[in-house]
Parts: C-alpha cells; sequence; structure tokens
C-alpha cells in the first residue's frame, strides 16, 4: 500500500486553448496534467506525481499489450451554481478500482491516497471544468501493466494514471429514450470470469454484438453466460425495469459489474419509499410482463449517462415498445435528482457529495 | 486489405550484444528491429517499416489501455544444422490472427503480405536466432487499438507490429512432466466469448487461477464457462489424453483456442495411425479413466513449449499420478518429431517448414 507522501507537482508552461461548452465530445479532449505513479516489487506505489498531459513512452513488449491487463474506472467533477467543484462518490470508485485489481492480480492502491491525489488535481484544473448543464469534467483512472516481458504471469510494473476531459452529454440524443437489443449470441462475461472486474477486456469482448446489432440500437443487453436467460447489464451500464409498480434490478451475482449510479439509484428509491427488487430476473419474465402490460419503465444507469431511460427494446424479432418510447416518471425523477445532487443544486441528504476545498489547491501551491 | 508495396527499411546504427544461448530468458531480450504497420480509416494498412527496436510514444488516452482491444500471435524461427532459417507454419498463425481480428473488430491484415514482412524481418535478424538445441527465435506478431479517445466503440486506429525475442526453453525444467490443476473457481471463457481468439483479456482473465493454485502447479486446466464439467484446455496450450490406447483432445466449440501445435500433433497422430478422438471430455470420465486405469499419458501442446508431459493431474483434493510422473511414449515422440521437423532434422512431408530464402534478405537490400 501507499505511503502518506508529497505529491510532486510540475507545471506546463502552457495552458492550451479549451473547448467551447457546445462543442465538447466525450472523451476526446484533455486537461493540461495529469496524476501519475508507478509500481514496481522493490518500491511499491512511488513517485506520485501531477505532470503535464503528455504521451507516455512504452516498450513494444509491455505487458499490457499483449494480455491486457489493466484496469480502470470512471467518474466525473461538477461545478455547482456557485462555482464550486465537487466529486460524486469517488471513493466507492477507487474502492471499486481494488476490487478490479485484486481479480487481475495488480497490487492494491492507498484508496485515501488516490482521492487525495485525484482532488489535488481536479482542483489544478478546475478550469476545465465546463459550465453548461449536463457537462462535466469526466476522470478516468486507469493501471496498465508495464513489465517489458512476454510471459503469461502478473506484470511486475505498473503504471497508475488519472487523466481528465470535458464533456458533454454521453447521448448526443441526451435523456431521450434509447433502443436497444437482447443479445443472443455472443457473451459479455460469466460467472467465475473478469465480470464484476472494470477491465477491458470486458470492453473488448463486447463490441461485436454492439457491430453485429440492427441499425438504431443504442445499446445491447446482455443476458448471463452460462444460461442465456437472466438479464445481467446493459452495454455500459447497469439496468433497472419497473415492473407492475415495483422496480427491479438483476442482483449482484459476480458477473455484473457493481455501479455506484446502480447503487445510488437504489438508496433513492428506497428513500422514495418506491419498491425495489434486487434478484434473478429473465427475458421471459420480462417478455410476459410486457405482454401483460405490467412493464412500464425501463432504464440504464451509469456514469457517463447517468441515466438512460430505454424506449423500446428488441429481442429475437420482437419490438417492445416500453412506455409508449417515452421518458418514464421515475427515470425522469431519478435523472432530476441525482444531476441536481452532483451539480449542487439539491442538497445531498445522503453525504455523496465530496466539495473539492480551498485547501486542496492551497496544498498543491505548497509542494509546487 | 493490404496492397502490394515496398516494405521501408530504416536500419539501426549499432547492433546489441546478443546473450549466449545459455543465459536465454523467455521474453525478455528483443533484437534490433521490428516490423510496423499503421491502419487509419482513411488509408487502411499503410506505411509498412522496419525500423530500429525502441519505445512506442502512445497517448495515455489510446483505447488499448482502456478497452482491450488488442490481438497477437506467438511463432518460432529456427536454425537448421545447415545454418538455414526457417518457420513453421507461419501462414496458420496469420489465418488465426484475422480470426482473431474479427471477434475483437479489428480490421483484418493481409496474411500474404504479413508473411512476407515476417520473412523479410527474420531474414535481417538471422544472427538473432540462438544455435543451442532448443531454442529459438521466438515471434510476437501484435496489433494494439491506438485511437485517443475514452468511449466504448471499435478503434478507428491500429499498430501492428512483429517483435523477435531470442528464447530458451519455456520451461526451466526442460521436457520434464509438470503438475496441473483442475480450475473449479475461476473461469477462463465461454461460448460466446473471446475464447477463440487471442485476446490479451483471455490471459488477464486467467491470471488470478494461476495465483490461486498451490504450490508446484506450473498450469491450470481449463472446464468450461457453462457446466464447469468438460475440458477446455490448458493455460497456454491444449490438452491431450490417451484413454485406453486412444488420444482423445476437446474438440474446437467455439471457447478453445485452435493452436498450431494442436492440429500439427492431431495430423502427426493420424500419420502414425494411433487412434485420435476430437470430441467432448469431462473431467468425470477422465478421473474414472484413472481409477481404472486407463489414463495413460497426458500432455499440453502449444508453440511456446512444444510438448509438455503432464505427470500429476490435481482435482478436488485429488492427486492423479499419470504413467508414474513420467513423460510418456507419444508425447516423447511427438515432441521428438515436432522439434525434429522444427529444427530441421527430419524431413518435413506435411509441407510444414517455410524456409528464410536468401532472396527474402536480397530483396531486403534492394529496398534498403
Amino acid at each position: 500500500m501507499e505511503k502518506e507522501r508529497a505529491i510532486q507537482i510540475d507545471l506546463c508552461s502552457s495552458r492550451k486553448e479549451k473547448p467551447r461548452d457546445d462543442e465538447l465530445e466525450f472523451g476526446k479532449t484533455f486537461a493540461d496534467h495529469m496524476f501519475v505513479m508507478d509500481y514496481s516489487e522493490a518500491q511499491g506505489w512511488h513517485d506520485a506525481r501531477i505532470v503535464p498531459y503528455e504521451p507516455l513512452t512504452m516498450e513494444p513488449s509491455s505487458m499490457v499489450f499483449h494480455y491486457g491487463q489493466s484496469v480502470f474506472e470512471g467518474m466525473k467533477a461538477y461545478l455547482t451554481p456557485e462555482g464550486d467543484a465537487q466529486l460524486f462518490r469517488p471513493e466507492r470508485n477507487f474502492k471499486r478500482m481494488n476490487h478490479s485489481n485484486d481479480r487481475l492480480c495488480i497490487p492494491p492502491i492507498d484508496e485515501a491516497f488516490a482521492l487525495k491525489a485525484l482532488k489535488q488535481l481536479v482542483s489544478l484544473e478546475k478550469e476545465w471544468i465546463p459550465k453548461a448543464m449536463g457537462t462535466s469534467l469526466y476522470i478516468r483512472p486507469f493501471i496498465i501493466s508495464t513489465e517489458p516481458f512476454l510471459g503469461v504471469a502478473p506484470s511486475r510494473y505498473y503504471k497508475f494514471m488519472i487523466i481528465l476531459s470535458p464533456v458533454g452529454a454521453y447521448y448526443e440524443e441526451g435523456i431521450n429514450p434509447i433502443k436497444i437489443a437482447v443479445e443472443n449470441d455472443y457473451v459479455r462475461t460469466v460467472k467465475g470470469g473478469t465480470g464484476e472486474a472494470k477491465t477491458g477486456g470486458n470492453y473488448a469482448a463486447s463490441l461485436k454484438a454492439q457491430e453485429a446489432a440492427e441499425e438504431g440500437i443504442a445499446q445491447v443487453l446482455w443476458l448471463d453466460g452460462m444460461e442465456k436467460k437472466y438479464i445481467e447489464e446493459v452495454g455500459s451500464m447497469n439496468v433497472f425495469f419497473k415492473i407492475d409498480g415495483k422496480v427491479v434490478t438483476p442482483a449482484l451475482n459476480g458477473s455484473i459489474l457493481e455501479g455506484v449510479t446502480r447503487d445510488s439509484v437504489i438508496e433513492l428509491l428506497k428513500h422514495w419509499e418506491i419498491p425495489v427488487d434486487e434478484r434473478k430476473l429473465s427475458i421471459d419474465e420480462l417478455y410476459q410482463a410486457h405482454q401483460e402490460g405490467k412493464l412500464e419503465e425501463a432504464f440504464g444507469a451509469g456514469t457517463a449517462a447517468v441515466i438512460s431511460p430505454i424506449g423500446q427494446l428488441v429481442w429475437s424479432g420482437h419490438h417492445l415498445d416500453i412506455n409508449q418510447g417515452e421518458t418514464g416518471a421515475i427515470a425522469k425523477q431519478l435523472y432530476n435528482t441525482l444531476t441536481g445532487i452532483q451539480y449542487g443544486e439539491i442538497i445531498d441528504p445522503f453525504g455523496w457529495i465530496v466539495p473539492i476545498e480551498e485547501t486542496d489547491s492551497s496544498s498543491l501551491k505548497a509542494t509546487v
């Protein structure tokens, strides 16, 4: 684990021009600085530093290129109406990163230290947080294996980095309902696999199904890899269905990613006393509920899109319209509340918000 | 697909010192040059070149670091007693790479052009092929996604590279029997997943089982991900069992890697008129066969180790000795024949050998 230590700062000589809020794309522009630390068996995690955003120098034999040992996280920094920067449940992301690390045989990080580093970095790059509603500064912590060695074994060297990207909405359509298709051929993962971990291989495996999907399908709905019967998750989100007045989401089973937004949705529903069930949910049950007129809403939940209402579900030739293709009341309420809390427009009764304090930036200046 | 075009050559100014044959390790030292070509949507595969082996410059947002879109291959160049360099069924590797590319949504390469490039590269680096028996020049073609973009989608830019590493034996123990354990908890892949593709995520997923295995276990034996009942493959090899006079190997089922050595073993056994069956094989059947004294041999087959006899199989507390822990007659015969053909000491009646011709190096010189 990481010892408490100073973060070295190397500021860039000139700032890049920032994109206008109305020309933001997702994940294509990066802030001026990034956080980096290295791992070796001898030194553990060391050389924590904030440096100019710049290309990496990597050996062609770096293990990440060959054996895929990598993990990542995704979260956002938001600007409040008062102009303060804040994070949403970031400790959950670093906790999950260590969970992923364990599955991928990557040494654990010190979660508190990582959060401290992130706050320093965001404090330094506060001007990169865009101001328009729905925009934010996307935060991508990730770890890659860097040992120059062609053999199947855990790497003995790693790099942990945090990069920042000012982003607009994940879907250009905004909160409009999307169309998703149940995937019957390809499988994302299976119990005993890496589905619970946020690792590159899961996403690489998912691309083919998306490519094979018909025109207009925004995401695919994954079924379990064993029986191809139970609903797992949607593309890059967890998924919720309102059936006969009750909200249902697949229970965590070892192959579903434990989403931070998923957990927040469940807490909000409980807070509102809307019944919510985490359980196994088969595609047959879902189809049956639709036929009986009991499938009232469907939506995805994830950091990038927050809440994505699902207007149509395509399964084995059936095109199931949900809530007449409109955004449902619960999806709308969840979206408004979550974004309201994230952007500091609604009081956060849950302790989810982590403000970026002035002290984060002053401690930073002190170490320059 | 790649148009026929010249390969640009940029030779390094001074050659590195080569390791002695008796100090070779696996995958740690690399030859002086590598082959590189780039892909963009506009240009397809382009800028084919042989350049000095040197670090890559990669954006921190390069997709391979985040979404694991990568494939690789492994093969070897051998030196004959006459001092000629030769390859073993390299066209199979490039064919499999395209199969992997398809699953990973990576644009296909021109297989014939890739082979031509490889022959030029090996011709140039012939002095890097070590001479001692059991040593060879390991060849690692690989493709990584390089677009600087944080979004789950196929990359629009890629890099294809071939790097070379002089290697000793994969197992320091040599052809001595290894101990393997049946994996009951972790799963490598499942039908509909990426098991048939040679992609980093499969290997990343495999590390944890190896870490969790008891002392002395060289590799784990994977069961199918659906029922955890049927044998799939061993660590980085395909697997064969001789049961009651007949050789059995799991049939290709969509989650097993189609090994080049596996195919060569099957062809050799057929050539020798030893009965060989590609079929489903359950761990229960294997245990039963052992109890009845009918499990006569077991061995893994792969490029790195060629043939690895299995002396003991550990399954749910049972320690099954196979052939008294000795290398079996068939494993020995296969090893001797395969390596004999690969090193040019035995006539190749199958057309497996691809010699590196003098013309490969003269065409090279012509383009310098």
